[in-house]
């Protein structure tokens, strides 16, 4: 059994602004925000093993800081996490690390709500709403395929997670 | 656009010590953590028009509960919302209340989560995890079938809302 987090990357600068949207870093409140997040989540106890994320800046800066505030857990940077990712390298990478208690994937919409509806439900209605340093959880069952076989236990907007004591 | 937030009842005492299980009340814990989570709900701000209840003695309880802490909602039993309840007659009473904002579902499971699936994918796979004194949050399309429609924001058990400022 493993508990698999995925994690939105925080607000980030305006698409205008930078001409390769791959190298949007976020804003000076994207990363408080961030910080707020996983920071709460430290204090909830939530370990990860593992954190994979997304090539992008503003997504590996995610990363930065919950490895940071969550005891410095190791970042692989993967590029099926980047925007329009591959969930079939996931299923496929998830395959090999079975034996990870705990894991976060820090990534990018619509891709990770859609990936969400797939291990859930094993299709997409579109009909998940994951804000910015918003978090989604998940328990996969290490018997079965991931699609369509995982449980979700949590859907958390940072409203909730940055109020937490 | 309205927010429907389920809510199961809090922790009750055992099925053994009640030939009626309809007459089970909340543990003396299960009514603290449950005054807890909703406190917690309206820190955040968090508001409703109407509670609709279970006529489950433990599910009255967590909606009176509900109702002391969130200002005073107005709290209406439906006996649709027992256990092994009829999603069909939550759909018709909602078609008929879809001006009202923002909604509570005291009820059971796993009705609660099935109403989750139902209203956000429009089938049922049992793959949604809903602790009591947990709550999922949807939003409602006023221009659609409840069925398959609604967007879920909000997924949470107790241990968070617990440990909301």
């Amino acid at each position: 059994m493993s508990f698999i987090y995925l994690f939105r990357h925080g607000i980030a600068q305006d698409r205008e602004a930078f001409a390769d949207d791959r190298q949007r870093p976020l804003t000076a409140h994207g990363k408080e925000k961030t910080r707020t997040v996983a920071q709460a989540l430290h204090n909830l106890g939530l370990e990860g093993n593992l954190i994979l994320t997304s090539p992008l800046l503003r997504a590996q800066q995610t990363a930065e800081i919950l490895a940071d505030c969550c005891n410095h857990i190791p970042i692989e940077v993967v590029d099926w996490l980047a925007p329009e990712g591959s969930f079939a390298e996931w299923e496929t990478w998830f395959d090999r690390h079975k034996h990870l208690n705990s894991l976060f994937l820090v990534g990018h919409e619509p891709d990770l709500s859609m990936w969400a509806e797939l291990m859930t439900w094993g299709q997409v209605s579109g009909n998940v709403l994951l804000k910015k340093a918003g978090m989604i959880g998940l328990i996969s069952d290490p018997d079965k395929p991931l699609k369509g076989n995982c449980i979700m236990f949590l859907l958390v907007p940072p409203k909730i997670l940055q109020d937490l004591r």
